[in-house]
């Protein structure tokens, strides 16, 4: 694996920005809404460019309705930062001020008895304050009543994601050099951290590495433990490179693996195959995750895989779509995704392999590609 | 100003939580609510001490209610984490499973009839999910419903916001002494960050640098405008140390000031010190903000005040009390908040004075203290 070298992706243009909004009035018509509302987040990120300072309990929010004017409602300190964004020319932006009501200013938005799509992570406090000064409106979770809103990348997002793939792969080609017995987990994953920026991420979001014992516990990242010879380390990193996530798993041994190691790697290597293999349009999401769990069934360690298959990844490194039972949203070209079936032998060692997948228009392809055997470190 | 050199305070105890999490169920009792339900972020870090590795869309959440054991519910592959809180013992730890839904499992710690506080930040997925599996349940903001809960600082937390502020006024020490004309003023915000993490600082809120013109944009943050002589530079800057914040404003001239921004710098600190000298217990945030603003308000430039006077400071470097024209909160000993008046003459300059006021039993006393005049600076 070499150093990432593609061209850097061409900037968002604010037509960009007006072909999403566009995209979400049509598929919110469709879904039964009558708008949508989105508050700071990747959901204003990637709709209109707009990332404020900072998200606090000031209300920001913008309005998306059939034959109306995309509208950014602001605190008006943060006018001058929200008019500077690459997708404001699409949108008419208003502001409240402190010492006045943000939910009256809010409610002259939205039509008094009308049913919104709102961003997931918007504050309860915010929602709280729409229902109440508008009783009669509703309300629907977009990753309920639009799910799959972010979920096919155009070529433009794909082509970022596959850079942030890129420079995983390139990290992970480094950290095996190093070395890892004796070394703590922290100081490994910041090994990582440092290597996935000098591979391009503007963000690191996440340095997991799971030594021995640690490995079984699939949400550790790392700790005090000093590496040993003879463990199994699993690593799983990513960020964002030109504002598009990556996340690689990949699990290593400090040394020769034993002969158990080495059967549990392989058959998650197996799962992960084959539910790669099962990706292509019209598969249901929790299909996908069936099949990767069958393999880790069969094999007898399926109370051990004690998380989903995967997450979407794009503005975030977590979104929509889930590969989860219960899922049955199917697969469209341009979606992205990891796959990430693991074993967790508790108290013992974990194994987790994760690549990233995005749907063509036949089957699936990896956007990162680095090799999935199990590595021998030192 | 000499660098912080205090001790390093006493970690909280097991039952220092447990008294926190006593005294938010009384509270609540008092304000009519039937328990509270508390969600990752600065709620649950400082009830329990407990940060996820992510705030996702797993729900996790803390249900506070008399006579009950507290109980935090957490998806199952974050158990392990959670159980090590330093604030666990006295919690009862649930879990749910992804592909389960986990307001179901939530449902099943929450009364069908009762009103309960959360936090404000909970995401609006897992507040729609409430709604509509208990439907006769009903929701607050705890900002709206206990809005003084994390207000009142003990003595350990009030020693961790003057280690923040000492460490502020080190940094402001430090920063005048270097180069600002010339340099853009990202680099001076670069610096900013370095000093506030050499002097103890675990995290970097904000690092604002607003010279000349984008001083007036009281939101700016910092940006490639290369510092020139003659420019007045708002520098704000904080971010938590010992897990409590600092927040510290003051203005720069480089080179001689002109008369109109030393008068306008007068003005600002004759309304912060108006303000300041006004704190005592029984006073209300409103009136604060009105001190502050009748100095300004007199002096001509009420229209160029364009944000409330203050915020409460914590766990967070943003929370109640609000120091703004509505909050009738009477101040009480132990709260702690920002005095930082403002006048933004826009497309020209601006001025911002700030400091972290603690009440006593009888007035205020400022964390952090470093000079407040209009300083000149190469």
């Amino acid at each position: 694996m070499t150093t990432p070298m593609r061209a850097e992706p061409i900037p968002f243009t604010s037509d960009d920005y007006a072909t999403r909004m566009a995209r979400v009035v049509d598929d919110a018509v469709e879904a039964g809404l009558d708008g949508v509302i989105v508050t700071p987040g990747a959901d204003l990120v990637w709709l209109m460019g707009y990332r404020p300072t900072a998200i606090t309990e000031r209300l920001t929010m913008l309005v998306l309705a059939p034959d109306e004017r995309p509208t950014l409602l602001v605190p008006i300190l943060e006018k001058p930062d929200a008019e500077a964004a690459d997708g404001a020319a699409t949108v008419r932006i208003v502001d409240w001020a402190d010492g006045t009501d943000p939910y009256t200013a809010a409610g002259r938005l939205l039509r008094p008895n009308d049913r919104f799509g709102i961003s997931d992570s918007a504050w309860a406090m915010h929602l709280l304050g729409l229902q109440s000064t508008l009783p009669g409106t509703e309300y629907r979770a977009l990753s309920h009543s639009l799910p799959m809103m972010r979920a096919v990348k155009d070529a433009n997002e794909l082509g970022r994601l596959a850079l942030a793939g890129e420079a995983a792969d390139a990290t992970y080609g480094e950290i095996v050099q190093l070395r890892f017995a004796g070394r703590r987990e922290t100081e490994v994953a910041a090994d990582l951290a440092r290597l996935l920026r000098e591979f391009g991420h503007e963000q690191v979001d996440f340095t997991v590495v799971g030594s021995g014992p640690n490995g079984a516990n699939p949400h550790h990242e790392a700790g005090s433990r000093v590496i040993e010879q003879g463990d199994t380390v699993v690593l799983d990193f990513g960020g964002l490179r030109y504002g598009y996530g990556s996340d690689t798993t990949r699990t290593v041994s400090v040394g020769e693996p034993t002969i158990e190691v080495s059967d549990v790697h392989d058959i998650v290597a197996r799962a992960q195959q084959a539910a790669f293999e099962a990706v292509q349009p019209g598969v249901s999401c929790q299909e996908i995750d069936r099949i990767a769990r069958a393999t880790i069934t069969e094999a007898g360690f399926g109370d051990q895989f004690i998380h989903r298959t995967g997450h979407g990844i794009g503005v975030t490194t977590h979104e929509p779509p889930y590969l989860v039972e219960g899922e049955t949203q199917q697969l469209r070209p341009g979606m992205c995704f990891s796959i990430e079936p693991g074993i967790y032998l508790s108290g013992r060692f974990g194994v987790r392999i994760e690549d990233i997948v995005t749907v063509t228009d036949s089957a699936g392809e990896r956007l990162n590609n680095t090799d999935r055997a199990l590595r021998v470190v030192d």
